[in-house]
């Protein structure tokens, strides 16, 4: 079992480029992997040493204070998708020291009173460190859209405020990995039942999101329009088909492992004498 | 491979109380765990989903609105008594959701300019959630006393002032668990050394180290005041025998357990008409 069940890499099978449809995506699918769930578990688990150990050496790096690069993840998705199981299962696999996440949930009435963004700038992972948004600002032109939360110019001007906003963050040394993951509507309808028939699974169901599901040709074309507009080369969106979860779960890593590799952190080096130092301590 | 092969639980044979003496705590002893290294490294793994499920529990209360406890993990130690290990192989185990951890490190100037808990309050979990502080509020009166950075009637009434924190902290509804991870002196000399033979390891190493660890007899001896002063039923103190990495791992592990079956998380009752919800869904 090795990375090598890929036969092409999540990084170009699943962004999104120019000319992409959503409608067009298969959820089902398991684009670039050659095994079943088993292998796909099985690679999880050991690919989660590579991307921990690239991450202790980003962290390190902000230990010594030396970092200068960072990694943020965006989720989105429709409910029950299985953006807690990402959050579990593959950012649960590296050192919680180095992890940031943040759950952004409906505003308050103080974020209201501020720009979409503001309350997002605020929980940027700092360089050294991942950072992991459940949900986030693209809330602002998906259900802030297909709710009218703001008028049209209004959600006009934050898909650009967005591009600008997402280009300072990639040129401060954050790799932006923005994911969807994709679910059928079919595989949503099982999911939701499964939490009204297990009264362990209650409190994850929300009435709400039988009312957010009825519009879902709406949010699919909300979504459409976000990939369109704000999917670029330093902030790029990936479509993840999720109703497999294990495959979800296998591809965000394998994105995160890239992003990682990419910025090729070295362990830092030593800013005090070995030598005296081993002689100090063998004294002491 | 059960809990049973603990003959004793940690919460008991672990606590300080009354009379207690750090100089007699053998940081080599394993107490109350029948096994070896091998016994304990399998039992962790399996008592950690014990653990992940009683925090799914606790988490849920907390998204259901309904929590009203949570816990708080205070971690202290010399040098390379494995804080991190603790947070990495313990806590690490639980979903990450769930999860606020705090490291505090020297002060910045704007909290030297404020009160020495007020950077600890604003960090405290929130219910439903599992706090983890690496390193706390005794530092003010570790190193605060070791180093004389505030004189003796600062010294002396911050113990009392965190007595009464800590009682107002627990009676709002979070367990505290205060541990010092307790390695000797020669076993630090090993780990210190350790990170200055690899170079992987040299951004965990800090000439400061050795410096602090010059002043061992202090710093027990401001430990030991620690616990004659602050070690409360409300916020009880443990001191875990640290030289063996496996063994604190898995005592820490029986304590969180511990204060999750005391508050003892339901999963929470719906708040919807499961019945009309299901044929909402089914009509979707």
């Amino acid at each position: 079992m090795s990375k090598h069940d890929w036969h092409a890499t999540p990084d170009d099978l699943l962004r999104v480029a120019r000319g992409f449809e959503l409608a067009a995506v298969d959820p089902d699918a398991t684009p670039g992997f050659r095994g079943d769930k088993h292998d796909g578990v099985k690679l999880l688990a050991a690919r989660s040493d590579e991307l921990s150990d690239l991450q202790e050496r980003l962290f390190a790096a902000s230990r010594a204070g030396t970092a200068t690069d960072g990694v943020l993840l965006v989720l989105q998705a429709m409910d029950s998708a299985g953006k807690g199981g990402i959050v579990r299962h593959v950012v649960g696999g590296v050192d919680p020291q180095g992890v940031e996440l943040a759950a952004f949930k409906a505003p308050t009435p103080e974020e209201l009173a501020h720009d979409f963004l503001w309350r997002i700038e605020k929980r940027l992972p700092k360089p050294g460190f991942i950072g992991v948004f459940d949900r986030s600002h693209y809330e602002d032109v998906l259900i802030g859209k297909v709710r009218g939360l703001a008028d049209d110019a209004e959600i006009e001007r934050r898909y650009d405020a967005i591009v600008e906003f997402e280009k300072q963050v990639a040129a401060s040394g954050i790799r932006i990995i923005k994911v969807m993951l994709h679910i059928s509507r079919d595989e949503q309808k099982d999911r939701l039942m499964e939490r009204l028939d297990r009264p362990d699974k209650h409190w994850k169901y929300n009435p709400g999101d039988v009312d957010e599901r009825m519009l879902w040709s709406d949010y699919m074309a909300a979504y459409q329009t976000v990939f369109d507009r704000t999917s670029t080369d330093s902030a790029p969106w990936y479509v993840v088909p999720a109703n497999h979860k294990w495959y979800a779960r296998l591809a965000v890593q394998e994105l995160l492992i890239s992003a990682l590799e990419e910025i090729d952190p070295q362990w830092p080096k030593a800013d005090f004498d070995v030598e005296v130092e081993k002689k100090r301590l063998a004294a002491s």
